[in-house]
């Protein structure tokens, strides 16, 4: 056996020789980015060999310098000798530090508000499916000698209706002792069903109906958000979010779906988002609100289609296979005990249903907290995370789609690119004459890297100021030292010199990663404009854009349509709506008439397959270009081009 | 840590200086009877110590001989050094070898039948709570992508009618896999409960329709008995019985509550039924059948009702104290796998309603089983058990009641007693003039001891030949050497000497052990009398009388009356139904329509509690008589034993 020691978390782990090193770490729990999950496409799973030595193949992605230094990727590097390895900082803080949607800051507050008033503009009752109901019951005598079952049975048929009352056996095992202790004085938490019937979750001592709480939980590919929830109020009594701990099997739906048909692949994921991911988030947010684990009454779940899969544990290979199949769309009745997750052992866990095999009930989620299924107007609702989906319609009908963007939006695909965390550089302005750039970081820390609205600026800078032309191919003509060219005459434009700032490297763009995501926003657009041309409409009788996911937190809209993300319509039309899908789940829990209608409407939602739609490619090729093949379609950003180069010194 | 050897078994444990020589055979698994649970009463757990010291205080239940010999109370012995310990053959046999009604015999046949006819006769279907049906689903395309779970309920709504389609978490994971290998065509088990709804326990591949199984199980106290059963047919496919291993833990239900108050006592007696008792018959069964343990769909399941918590893990002690309430009388729906039972895991467990704390499920199924529930006549069912359980009534009306009659009837609390296992011996005469017995001995193996039906018959042989008069004290003036006295002037009659067989000791009745026969007998007869009473009604105006349960099997119902165990009426009313419990579940298992008119009546039965009812306890003293206190409810019984004086040659 040989000792492996990753620094700076100081873990200790025995493993074999010839183990692969991001194996080691998958299972030390140090953890590594690695989008592309050791198919050697991304190299981000770098880190610094300080002592010992490896056995590493050469890769592309290491330079020659970093290489003398003792950087190899961790996918392809296996372990021949005792080692000590260095995490880069970029890496392992990645996942706590992520800047994620919280609903505490006063735009999210108006997010939230105008989510609830989808339920109270709609005449639906804010009324969770569960209920809780103190007992005062009779005691048992030799002549009153039912069971307690049937005392407690007897009780809410004839004080409360309900004719037809279940439970599960480990409440049965719990009624003996504790109905004694409490001088057969209980409070019931139970699910109502209609017609007479409920079902009981949980018993506890004495009157506790002034404590209800649930959690609203998105589970998204890149990140995890959950709110904890005071039923009776609505009010949010904490919040938390993380990355998703799958990550470091992969970085979008496919690189998880192929890791999870290998040896023990699912059982590893399943284990990442449940025990790695949301129970560490459940646990910080009962602390801090101190509510115990027992009393979580309602638990509803939002994700796309393979994070549901992935969830319950269910093989999803069959997602990414022609016709591409889901196992479910609607879950069965799931306990939170069957999935190990932190909160009462019976609570019923509402997984909001998908509505095809890549839009999921995070989308679902996010029809419904935007209002568009009850909206007069035409919307066009795009949700930029790891995939974009896109939604069109009013309250008549909904068409969606899900456009393989990849994980450009988070960074993903390019090489300077990390998600929307600490160091990430997420805006940025170039002058048009200097060709310096003017960037804003998040928390002000030192850049590690350019996060997705980063990158859209990036680009809308670069194309403005000439820096780079419409196919995204940089002006070999310009005289500035922020532009240079490789042996192999690939160019790339660096946004911060290393020793402008201290770092180990510049932060550069090259044309691949310019190329990688004109393909991205190609591919969101061109869903969208084919959802839209399969109606025969265009993109001006849209009269609202509603804009969500994690990306959108300091998107610039104006630089989005630049590039050709946006169709080019008014300005005023794009409404920033943020995690909508955090924010339907908090609606369905809070609202067992807004979880019906979304049942409803998303049975009734139609789906267009993209890779099997007619005229579709044609479409996805017009649009990767800067900002689309036809420029008349972006007659805005035509005159914005225009100016730029009239206002050139010259 | 000390070593203890057990022999002839073979088996060694490690144990701590003082630790109490019962508990450690219980942890090794090595079985001592135990009916009284160390509380030093009835002196069974008899072991013999062969090699090494022990740190035992001496009881009334060693003879000086067995002291010597190394004899010592399990229950009453600390271990201090390596030993090892010899477990008599009598002790740890008893429990493989015991002889248990097994539906194979011609007189098991007619029960069979009748039980059968219960169902005919009264135009109930046979036709079992669970299905099979087999689906040809269509192949997924691009243009009809519906989820897997969609695509298999569309087909059951389309094709079935079946408009509301449950499963569970293991049933979806199975699917994706599963549908494909076998090409859309599979067999689905489903348990289907009307208004369209049905819930799915099962997924085969391909057409297993044929194939369709169940298991009914009756837990006694004392023994197991089970049944596989093809569920189209009705036909018995294997059937299986053994004693519950709960028995190391005590011989009746008090002594058991007991112990499940004890730290651990629930979860071992849990464990001893589930997975010492249980599981190994009905591996056995699914062996001998040919059947996989996943094709079980139905488990129906009967006891009394201590024996249902303790088969649910359910804290049974208020069972016990008054008010004697149950945590429940009709169990919440339970799957296999929650109980770890070797079935299918989504199978569903049916467990037959407990009527109250001393009459359960096993009451109910003996009333299904026998038919009273629909007879015209009235009818008296005394179940014979550990206990004594008595139903009286008619297709209008059902009463019963629970006789703290211990576990006499099956050799608890007599000295030589022991149960309906092999050397036990099961029938005796004995000559009017010589007192010399002639007896029979189950698989005629050397006699170890007597078990009910032969304490019945010695009794009533003693009491007619002059041996004992009608208070169960040995006649101080006969001259034979089969009657002898100990210091305390309590005398005893030798049914077999030591010389004679070979045997350790003699094998003989004590009037201690007269004395406890008589409480129970009186209790049982006291009990019928109490509920015909009740009704103002006499014996006289019973029909029948039906006897169940495993002290039936060898019963002289003559002798039985000739005690006083049973009322005086005529010889051909009497009818031995056998394990009228077994019946019932399978009876349960087989018809849907059966299984609800037993809910029906159970709901309705009425239940006298003797402990609380008035008069009952001058009925008792009276019937702790041989046969009775007033002779002339006995008037057959007068005559025999006029006559028998009359014949003594004098």
């Amino acid at each position: 056996m040989i000792n492996i020691r990753f620094q700076p978390m100081d873990i200790n782990i025995q493993a074999e020789t010839g183990e692969n090193l991001l194996d080691i770490a998958r299972r030390s729990e140090v953890y590594i980015d690695a989008p592309c999950n050791g198919s050697l496409t991304c190299g981000k799973c770098k880190v610094k060999v300080i002592e010992g030595k490896v056995d590493s193949s050469s890769s592309h992605h290491i330079k020659d310098i970093e290489l003398k230094a003792g950087y190899v990727l961790a996918c392809n590097t296996k372990v021949v000798e005792d080692i000590i390895i260095e995490v880069p900082s970029g890496q392992s803080s990645d996942m706590l530090g992520m800047k994620i949607e919280d609903l505490s800051g006063p735009r999210d507050q108006e997010i939230f508000r105008r989510a609830r008033s989808q339920v109270l503009d709609n005449d639906m009752r804010f009324s969770s499916y569960v209920k809780k109901d103190y007992l005062e019951i009779e005691l048992p005598t030799l002549d009153d000698n039912i069971s307690d079952w049937d005392r407690i049975r007897r009780y809410l048929r004839n004080q409360l209706g309900y004719t037809q009352v279940f439970c599960r056996l480990p409440m049965l095992r719990k009624i003996p002792t504790l109905i004694r202790e409490s001088d057969f004085k209980i409070t019931i938490t139970h699910i109502p069903r209609g017609h007479g019937r409920t079902t009981i979750v949980n018993i506890e001592m004495g009157d506790t109906t002034n404590r209800l709480y649930g959690v609203a939980l998105d589970i998204g590919t890149t990140s995890v958000a959950a709110c904890l929830v005071d039923l009776y109020e609505g009010k949010l009594l904490a919040k938390a979010s993380s990355g998703n701990a799958q990550m470091k099997y992969g970085a979008d739906v496919i690189h998880r779906i192929i890791y999870a048909t290998k040896n023990d692949g699912l059982e590893n994921l399943n284990h990442a988002i449940v025990h790695e991911t949301i129970n560490p988030l459940l646990k910080k947010m009962y602390q801090e609100a101190g509510v115990d684990k027992d009393e979580i009454a309602a638990f509803v779940v939002a994700g796309n289609t393979t994070m549901s899969h992935l969830l319950l544990g269910i093989y999803p290979n069959n997602l990414r296979l022609e016709p591409y199949i889901p196992t479910f769309s609607k879950a069965p009745f799931i306990k939170a005990s069957e999935l190990e997750l932190e909160a009462n052992p019976e609570t019923f866990l509402y997984i909001l249903p998908s509505i095809a095999s890549y839009v999921g009930g995070d989308i679902a989620a996010g029809v419904l907290a935007s209002g568009i299924w009850n909206s007069e107007e035409n919307i066009l609702f795009i949700d930029l995370g790891t995939n974009g989906e896109i939604v069109f319609g009013n309250k008549d009908f909904l068409i969606t789609c899900a456009c393989s963007a990849g994980p450009a939006f988070e960074g993903g695909e390019i090489s300077c690119g990390m998600r929307a965390s600490g160091g990430a550089i997420e805006r940025v302005e170039i002058d048009n004459n200097t060709y310096i750039p003017k960037f804003s970081i998040i928390y002000n820390e030192k850049p590690k890297g350019i996060c997705g609205s980063g990158i859209i600026d990036l680009i809308a800078e670069m194309l403005k100021t000439g820096l780079i032309d419409r196919r995204g191919k940089i002006n070999r003509d310009l005289n500035t030292d922020r532009i240079r060219f490789d042996e192999y005459n690939i160019g790339e434009y660096v946004l911060a010199f290393k020793e402008e700032w201290g770092l180990g490297e510049d932060i550069t763009i090259t044309e691949i990663d310019i190329d990688n995501f004109i393909k991205a926003k190609g591919a969101v657009y061109s869903g969208g404009s084919t959802l839209i041309h399969s109606l025969e409409m265009d993109f001006n009788m849209i009269d609202k854009v509603y804009i969500a996911g994690g990306i959108g937190n300091s998107l610039s809209i104006e630089k989005s349509i630049e590039i050709g993300l946006f169709p080019d319509i008014e300005i005023e039309k794009f409404v920033y709506i943020g995690n909508s899908s955090l924010m339907g789940c908090y609606l369905t829990l809070m609202s067992e008439d807004a979880r019906r209608k979304m049942e409803e409407f998303s049975n009734q939602m139609t789906y267009i397959e993209l890779s099997a739609y007619p005229g579709y490619m044609d479409e996805f090729i017009s649009a990767c270009f800067l900002p689309h093949t036809d420029i008349q379609r972006f007659p805005t950003v035509e005159k914005i081009l225009h100016d730029y180069k009239t206002n050139k010194v010259t």
